[in-house]
């Protein structure tokens, strides 16, 4: 389909923010972010065959997934999500409903964050390629940044680990299997905006997003923050039906499978217990795992399991 | 390659512009715009076999054009380049130096107009993907909208059009051929920097970035501005080497061919005079090629030719 037919397609009947002075249909888009505030921005792109297959994806669901794993990046910066730009390649063969199914994917998870789409790009490709670069808007004392850890903080994380790659896993064994709790966590996670309101009061968070496995997020932290991490295996919050799985795969889950795009972060002991009790309030299951235990120039992040200490290495996924 | 390790090898030492508050590094990057000014994002995304191909382009060359492609559109905009973040797919057997290169290609464009690269994503991909999301600053009167053309206005033109259109000719012909000047404005065009302080004691000009060829650009502006324009083939400027073309060959190049990143315009014919001697004093080629004739609800672009007028239709090139 032509560029020109798809833009009109595309393009909203009016803008959620107030602060999208030109939205798209000029040379680019024109915002005035909130005063007094700064302007957070990511970036996060999936290809086909790399990051999804149409084997057990549809395309409302690939919408849905690039466009969240943006907004978790936002939340992550401790930001609130505001606008976002889709440049995407498209096969040929793909026609007007296959790109209404991919932007009402995106559409249904904006709408939840009140989010506009201001603009983008679109190219032919012989592989579905979409790239997404999103805003959000935080107050500068409010930023989340992975090198604030501290010695002595306590080390949380937000939901259940694993439970994205569990479902991806279920999907690659039966790619027709039935929607269930873990599938739905891989193909339409939904990102904690929740905790921006809960950890709003607090000072001080170091928070990172669960992209890539908790062993790589938390190995980051340590290395931004020059300090030492030590988490307890049995303190990692898993959910019921997978403690019966294999020990190996389950720890692999745990540590390493990522893409579940909750929480993981640290703040002052003095802090913690007023975040666990906002969390609560707020629906966000939160749960100490660990602590900083000091400041280090070679950081580290051990695991502890049956009172045996292991150095915990980034396992998590890269794509190489 | 790793992520991690690419991400250490494309993060700079320092950022150019003082409102970067995080730079690469974290979940995203935060950036303060400057005060009272309204900040415009742009996206271009260029893939290989449907951009560009490696027989004619070199790595640095892609990611020179790539980002000149941006930096055309915030021009067009009105607005001072800033930063960018760069979204990748990196086919497997790329190399430190192949990658080295393309963000080689960037950097040198980005000196040239004090620009920061701020984050982005990488992936890897069957084939090279570039997508870049940039950013610009414009006070909120100076926006350079293709909504603005007023009836009675003149239509302007910078630069030759349809030089990098005749190099792409030149290198499909004969892609070893030696460099010559149309072949470089195919493969590194420069963008229009210099307009912006030519322009800016101006009110309003309607303006565009000449990406799809000034065809389809004038129907742009006629249908966002509602209004009629007329143009005069014979004031198009042409490069004298081009002139013994045939002549429908050059006719393609010069209406439809695009990609010069020169710009077309419209002001009132009060501030013509004044836009015409500051460009001459910052040395941007400039031109009046005809006219804003009339508002209307049916907007056309009427091309003049040997006192013959046809109706001028989008005959750009659109990546379909």
């Amino acid at each position: 389909m032509k560029e020109t037919d798809l833009i009109k397609q595309i393009t909203p009947s009016f803008y959620r923010r107030s602060s999208v002075v030109t939205g798209i249909g000029d040379d680019g888009a024109v915002i005035k972010p909130p005063s007094g505030h700064e302007l957070v921005v990511v970036a996060d792109a999936m290809i086909e065959d790399v990051h999804f297959s149409f084997n057990y994806m549809d395309l409302s669901d690939i919408g849905h997934r690039v466009l969240a794993a943006n907004v978790s990046d936002l939340i992550a910066m401790g930001s609130e999500p505001l606008y976002y730009l889709i440049t995407i390649g498209v096969p040929s063969d793909y026609n007007h409903n296959d790109i209404q199914s991919l932007y009402d994917g995106m559409n249904e998870l904006a709408k939840v964050y009140n989010m506009d789409l201001i603009g983008g790009d679109t190219t032919s490709s012989s592989k579905l390629m979409i790239s997404i670069t999103a805003f959000g808007s935080v107050l500068p004392n409010k930023k989340r940044l992975r090198f604030q850890a501290e010695s002595g903080d306590v080390v949380f994380v937000t939901g259940n680990l694993g439970e994205s790659g569990y479902g991806l896993h279920l999907l690659n064994d039966d790619p027709k299997s039935k929607d269930n709790y873990f599938i739905n966590r891989h193909k339409r996670p939904v990102p904690r905006q929740a905790f921006l309101q809960a950890s709003q009061s607090l000072n001080r968070i170091c928070l990172n997003d669960i992209s890539d496995g908790i062993s790589t997020e938390l190995n980051e932290i340590a290395e931004a923050s020059l300090v030492n991490i030590e988490i307890n295996y049995e303190s990692l919050p898993v959910h019921q039906d997978m403690t019966k799985l294999n020990s190996t795969f389950l720890k692999q889950l745990v540590l390493s499978a990522g893409e579940d795009f909750e929480l993981v972060g640290t703040c002052s002991v003095q802090e913690w217990k007023q975040l666990e009790q906002l969390s609560q309030k707020l629906n966000v299951p939160i749960k100490s795992i660990g602590s900083v235990t000091s400041s280090s120039s070679n950081p580290k992040v051990n695991l502890i399991e049956s009172d045996q200490t292991t150095i915990l290495e980034r396992k998590g996924y890269e794509h190489s």
